[in-house]
């Protein structure tokens, strides 16, 4: 049991769409235990998609296209199917009905070629496009299953979350697959698997573990197949607890929850408050923490200090101390950690002060040293860090390590 | 002339690793104007590549495959490539003898599979790989060529600028092709099309026009083929001219230029400082500010606004009018720009304050409504927009129209 997909559009042949869906559908695919062979960009002919589909055919069971829906004239995906299936298009009354409502309800008057969209072989199973207005189609031929979707990102995941992906576990009868991702933050992952070796001997054979590196840190990531779910997010849960007794600090989170996210639950559960002063990264950790729905009930706000000046004038940071140590040095931090917590009156902050690069280094202070500083009224904690040579990664790297040190200090592990 | 790309590894087919060196790669053959049929992603097994290479053979003159020429035992790439090719590994010491100096470098002793990637097929010519330790290969077989490429993309897109399309170029004898790209901000695309139409019609048949749109606004592309650089670059020079007539004020720059780019040369050859205030975009205009190296020229700070109180004891905005107006308003994003004027004493500042979403929303202010002040001493300009429903892309469109705002208004255009 195999999957292919074939992803339809001159825009990803010259370069100018990066082929996200497909990945996408890799990723949901492989969660329910389908792998996926081959993925094949191809341009918007005729000849060019049934040749595709032949090839895919007579490799693999199921058979995933996307794009080549919409209503514009270019649009050939449908004839090549009816070709490639030996069917004919006909109007779908209810995607036809389900047309003329959006269109209404954005004040638009259906033409023509919208009512096209309407069209689908005769041998396919409409499934239903509740976000868009082409429909998703389900074909069926000898065992095997060719689907096809509009390549819009939103309204492809759409139809695959609520459709798709329910109809191929039961058409195929994937085995129930249990997944649990773990997240940890600022460990290597050499010395994270020599951490886990132990751990990791112990596991189930049918356990399986994959390490997924990323710059917001290494995802552990647990899957295992069996035939009743309780029992295998039971097996799965006792691993985890087992896993936070070897690594508690390093672990921030799970499945999806960013960094920022997780600090707004803590903070939240706390009732406390948070703000930040901010050099080298410039408005980032703001930016990150405001990115989360409901930010404005525990983050006051930021000063982005990038001038000294500012870090004396607003900040408060005594002028001794840049002129003595340097702007990016511990004094410094610390004093502009207490400077926001004066100033936005929060229970906690942030700062950060470093040198991002390309210029500015020194051979005491190379490019990519940076100070971090987080604290309250009773006690701050800064570090040294040295990242690397390339601004865009100092100043992403900074803000990631600043929340995680913000984390750990909350949670009394820095 | 035709192309096709081949991307090697087990990490694409489970939706790990989205292939952006195959849209990379696919962009830098259409400049020059190669055309690529076939986008072809397969997993790690000498069976798969031997077939992909033998299908893309069929089809097209250039196969450019990435991936699989690590120092890990899954990368099976160049064995495949000697049993498609019918020869054999050897030592190349060029190769070998730069991994070497690499490694010692870096403070690495050479170890066995390190060296095994000095090993290249012997019908190939070696491309040397001046970051990283796999080497480029490029084979020719009957007036066809396959390339092999590292699948780092900063490795890949090295090799392919330094080496492979100056070789590509020679060997196809491609004409010269000359483009430039014009960068708008703020005018829908089909408002620019109606402005352009006798524009685009007394366009020179050979000198093709795209669009293309992007959430940083509406690019256009001007190509030419033939066979003089410089007389195309003066017809292009030309249209570009003309095309400034038409729109002086909503083209911000050119090729790959950012809007942040551009603000950051017109401060500095104004000898002009800038400071943001900023709400609902919670740092991000700041952040995208700060991208720029050498940026602490021009840029003085920020203030994240989040809460009313900050707005009020910091940035001094008056009560009583985000009592009688709400954080919301003209009268609030001008005072957070007098305030940062003052504050950060800059000569321009911006300010923002919006309901990014999902929560927050009223009639009179739905989610998506977002102040957007711009100023200095002289004179403040403040606009009300109505974005969408979408937090992210409310606080992405609140900052580049903000900083489209400010540039017009330094250029008196606003």
């Amino acid at each position: 049991m195999q999957a292919e997909i074939i992803s339809i559009g001159d825009e990803l042949l010259i370069g100018q769409v990066v082929n996200t869906n497909a990945s996408w559908m890799a990723q949901q695919l492989n969660l329910i235990g389908i792998s996926v062979f081959q993925i094949t960009a191809i341009g918007d002919t005729t000849e060019h998609i049934l040749q595709a589909l032949q090839e895919a055919e007579s490799r693999s069971n199921l058979i995933l296209l996307t794009g080549g829906l919409g209503p514009t004239s270019d649009d050939i995906t449908k004839p090549a199917l009816c070709e490639y299936f030996n069917s004919k298009l006909i109007v779908d009354e209810s995607v036809a009905k389900h047309l003329t409502d959006l269109l209404q309800k954005r004040g638009i008057r259906a033409m023509e070629r919208n009512l096209k969209q309407a069209e689908v072989p005769d041998n396919c199973k409409v499934i239903h496009n509740p976000v868009g207005t082409a429909p998703g189609m389900w074909f069926e031929k000898n065992d095997k299953v060719f689907v096809s979707l509009p390549g819009v990102p939103y309204e492809m995941e759409t139809i695959m979350n609520i459709a798709i992906i329910p109809l191929v576990k039961e058409f195929f009868k994937t085995p129930t697959i249990v997944h649990k991702t773990i997240q940890t933050f600022g460990i290597p992952e050499s010395m994270l698997a020599d951490k886990l070796i132990s751990w990791e001997k112990q596991l189930p054979d049918d356990l399986k573990l994959a390490y997924l590196p990323s710059p917001e840190g290494i995802r552990l990531r647990l899957s295992i197949k069996g035939e009743n779910k309780d029992d295998l997010e039971k097996l799965i849960d006792h691993q985890v607890n087992e896993l936070n007794k070897i690594i508690p600090a390093d672990i921030f989170g799970y499945d999806k929850q960013s960094l920022q996210e997780v600090i707004g639950i803590i903070l939240k559960k706390g009732n406390k408050t948070l703000s930040t002063a901010e050099s080298c990264t410039g408005g980032l950790i703001a930016k990150l923490i405001t990115e989360i729905p409901g930010s404005s009930n525990y983050f006051t706000g930021s000063v982005v200090a990038y001038s000294n000046k500012i870090k004396e004038d607003v900040l408060k940071v005594n002028p001794e101390n840049i002129k003595n140590y340097g702007a990016v040095s511990q004094q410094v931090v610390e004093e502009m950690v207490k400077g926001a917590l004066h100033l936005f009156g929060t229970d906690y902050a942030i700062a950060t002060s470093g040198i991002a690069g390309p210029d500015g280094g020194t051979e005491d202070k190379p490019v990519g040293t940076v100070w971090i500083a987080v604290g309250s009224a009773e006690r701050i904690i800064a570090k040294r860090y040295v990242f690397g040579n390339l601004r865009d990664i100092n100043i992403r790297r900074s803000s990631s390590t600043a929340l995680n040190m913000l984390r750990r200090f909350i949670e009394g592990t820095l």
